[in-house]
């Protein structure tokens, strides 16, 4: 940590930071230059981030030296994670192109969604049964009923299923029929619902907040890992800006960059970040080739009556054309799907 | 509803439109223009609402006429609702001046802040037992027992006592201590959370998301207010931007705007908007001045030795000529903390 | 035009709004709901949109019904304009590899990197001779000597070179050397600049500003094309968000989206985009498979001596290798350079 | 300046830096922590500025230690800059506040709101008559005639005029009439406008680009400043955000971010900020509350009928009402219009 005091601190301001520093059993080094002095702290990570320099007279900034996360990042891990779904893996090489409606709705058409899946070559199946929805007004999924349908169209197809869940109180009983389970976006700093993610032994698919630096992805991973659980995948579903052409902004950049600074997969949800069907193939190519390890899209029999979200969903008739462009495209980039 | 369909579409695509709107008991009017058509729908909002039109050929763009909120609005409820908390107000006049520590750390602490509060003319006391923190190393905060701090500090003092509660299993216990229950910020959108809220008989103040637009914070207060619980208290404390020299972008204008959008109190948060001790006095009055209802602040007897949010406390010593400055202001506008 | 009137509009303030609209001979239509009242304008586009409707007494908003550009817009010319540059083409399956650095500095450096981009199979040099810079205290350009090292580049190697125009003064000078100017992404809203281009025969390469929407630059370009010059390419370059990871976010998906809305040619700059050399690669092949037209990235012999964006330069001996690659993807979506 | 190294840099990779350092006559202290290591730079500041070590191998961050402004900044000065506009001042305890038509229309139009400005105790004038637009189709304003019917106003009144520049070929011309020379939120970065200001004698009224940071805002007026022109008024206008309830959002906290940071005087502008005439008294007596030292608001005699922004401007009748109330706040403040 180095603390950036202002033009003009005063030898006793300076002194007060390094009294402060060292009282946590930390080793202040003064660097003085012309105009402006700086203190560098040497300690443990934890320690130095909890002193408030920044209150001290005199300070002008406070710089992190260290990243605020370990345990998710490529120094602490070299090799990339590989994470095994029943008999599918993401990450490490192995792309995951995950599809199904946005919502669970009928026996019918999760069965009819997960056999195009299938089909298509697709790795598994997604629907969620318990949604969170902004107006309260709008329709709020099945619930149990959905994951039930869930598992029926998982033991047909043999495709492993990722679903949503919300609320700690309902851990246990999504855990009992998810093969993944997935942290919306609204809730990725919902820190307790991730510590308890983190003392369970299922792969976590966490979603990027529409307004979390890349950083604060990290760090609410860090917040599941560092319970235990290491098999967290990693969700790039656009951020909130001032563009208005797209529901988010895809920020593909994420994907190399969380490539370069840690060792967890990540994918990409093109359906939710930009809410337009006719981009969901142009993203889903476009991250592919910026490295992702999978797509996340979603796919609907009858996209027009959908209950939540049906503009954005693939008809499922389209999917198997989506899907061969896809694929051939991961094929390109040497990854696989097996 | 407005339907606004692409140049170029077709008759038939038209009429299928039509036809989804007739199917849920809407109606449909057609209006052509030289290029575009437009079909207007009118029915339920609710209903309206769910139907995915945008997922139909031809069409454009879908435009909402009326707003996705009710029983929050103005329209609805032309009065300012005003808020009793034991005895004191909030709302239709009456300005709340809520400060304390960002976590309570110790009986001591907490006194001190309280006393320098009431002193100086406070209405409330404001402490956090529950602590979101966006790191996992953090401090997470006292749990119960700040809470019983609180409630100690309140019992000397007669300040009423504002606490964050995050997790719907904590409820009962943090609604048994606190007068006035928190969402957080990154909270305002658990839409579970804010179910159970309203079904309880306590005052709420929810917080905006940093990334949350107004109508979308409104919609969160409906959540509220639709399962019984009419009272909300809102709170504007900063959306995330490009700039980066204050922790988040204070968005003024929200005041004035939910003022004319909703009879619900709005209040100010400065301390978190911002980040920094050395704008807190002007951004409180910049908000006393736009219409504000009251305002949020941080004060620590030792922002040095804070265990969170050190650096943007008033230390509890500067707490009365801040509180006399902005009460100034507060009498200019013509309400009163009485 | 759709007008919405607010709920509880009087009579006569429709009346009124009746009126202004068919003041410039456009039509109105009424439709009253259960709530809210609707009037429709019919007419000619730039006279509606003159009209400031909002500022009338009971209206709640104005929607634009039809789009804001015309001439740039796919409605206008379904075909993709494709733009001849010497003999390289732009546009309608033909791929641009435009590379150079960041700044002309001398003679050696243009033609060391025009010489590596020319082996590699790039189609353009690029090169700033005249620089906008941020801070007064950094390089500002060579100027003339810098166009003129340029064009001895482009002797050598036969690549047409783009090079950035800033000030209408210097517009004969630069027209005099450049084969495209560029309008850098501060000046994409320079409306006079963009006049004068728009009278010029010859290409424009118009950048995106950071904070503009798709739908402004669509706006900017139809200011040129509108005054006689058709050949506009236009570059996402990224817009300017919370995210810190990256200078500013690339906005992939506004690729699609303008091969969408327009038939004019659209590039990705993943050098400015991010500022970073080693999201270079994965952001040029993911802007291929999203189906730009072409990328613009930087490339200099010494990088590290570069008097400008050093940084997210590619060294020229690697420039071989990233040119293969992003090439072959080329190839895969069915694209040419020739 | 401070490099940080990546973890594992090579000792080669650190003599490298410090050799590159050195080569400009800086001066290098290394400083290893356990993990990483930490180089400080010390040297001539822009020489430093101009060094692009992030492309040195190994190399993980540049964090800048001095702000990239000087001479306007507090330090520079501590006085606040007092900046005389013919028998008016702005700054140091003077309050402008300066209203007109968005776009001068006709003779008795400005006429009409020259005086109403006056009479309610306005202290300058503004009208624009060279008008950016984003549309190529909406009105670009009177030019030379504009600028012919403000100086008659001018006469009438004795009220300063402040109008745009936005073309340096324009300059001499509007230099000719204007009393202040504003620089668009457009034209914030379009330094070569900046630099001619600069050798101008005649204040310079900067208003913030929507996307500007305040640090890049106080860099632009450090072009102008640079050249010799001290009499730079600063304008925050608004910024781009994701939330679309105003046109842009009012970062209020740029008020007192620059009075702590610089001498300059800082205006607001509440009008362009929101786009809203509903929110323009609340908002100008915020921007009071904040500190500003003054506002800039659109008045016009029939705003139905305006040209431009029409929606946002007061009535001219109104204006009175509007005045009384600020200027009792100004006095509030302590501020003076004398």
């Amino acid at each position: 940590m180095m603390v950036i005091m202002q033009e003009g601190a005063t030898e006793e301001q300076i002194a007060h930071v390094v009294a402060r520093i060292e009282e946590i059993g930390a080793a202040a080094h003064i660097s003085k230059g012309e105009r402006v002095t700086l203190i560098g702290a040497i300690g443990d990570r934890e320690e130095l981030t909890g002193l408030p320099l920044e209150a001290c007279p005199g300070v002008d900034r406070v710089v992190a030296i260290l990243k605020p996360y370990k345990l998710v990042s490529r120094e602490f891990r070299p090799a990339d994670t590989v994470i095994t779904v029943r008999d599918t893996k993401v990450g490490g090489g192995h792309f995951a192109l995950i599809a199904g409606p946005c919502s669970v709705e009928t026996p019918d058409q999760v069965l009819t969604a997960a056999r195009a899946v299938k089909a298509a070559g697709g790795t598994m199946l997604r629907g969620g049964a318990f949604k969170p929805r902004t107006s309260p007004y709008a329709f709020q999924g099945l619930g149990v009923d959905g994951l039930k349908m869930m598992a029926a169209a998982r033991d047909e197809t043999g495709l492993p299923i990722v679903t949503e869940v919300m609320d700690p109180r309902d851990l246990d009983i999504v855990a009992g029929y998810a093969d993944v389970l997935q942290v919306g976006a609204r809730n990725m700093q919902n820190f307790l619902l991730l510590a308890e993610l983190g003392k369970l032994n299922k792969p976590v698919l966490l979603k990027r907040g529409p307004s979390a630096t890349i950083e604060e992805l990290l760090m609410a991973a860090e917040y599941i890992v560092k319970e235990g659980n290491r098999d967290v995948i990693l969700c790039e579903r656009g951020i909130r800006t001032f563009e208005t052409a797209t529901r988010n902004t895809l920020d593909i950049a994420a994907v190399p960059i969380i490539k370069l600074a840690s060792h967890l997969p990540i994918l990409v949800d093109p359906s939710h970040a930009t809410g337009r069907l006719d981009l969901v193939l142009p993203l889903s190519l476009s991250a592919v080739a910026a490295g992702a390890d999978g797509v996340i899209v979603e796919t609907h029999p009858n996209p027009e009556h959908a209950l939540c979200d049906g503009p954005q969903s693939l008809p499922t008739e389209a999917f198997a054309e989506y899907a061969a462009r896809v694929l051939e495209l991961v094929a390109w980039t040497g990854k696989t799907t097996v």
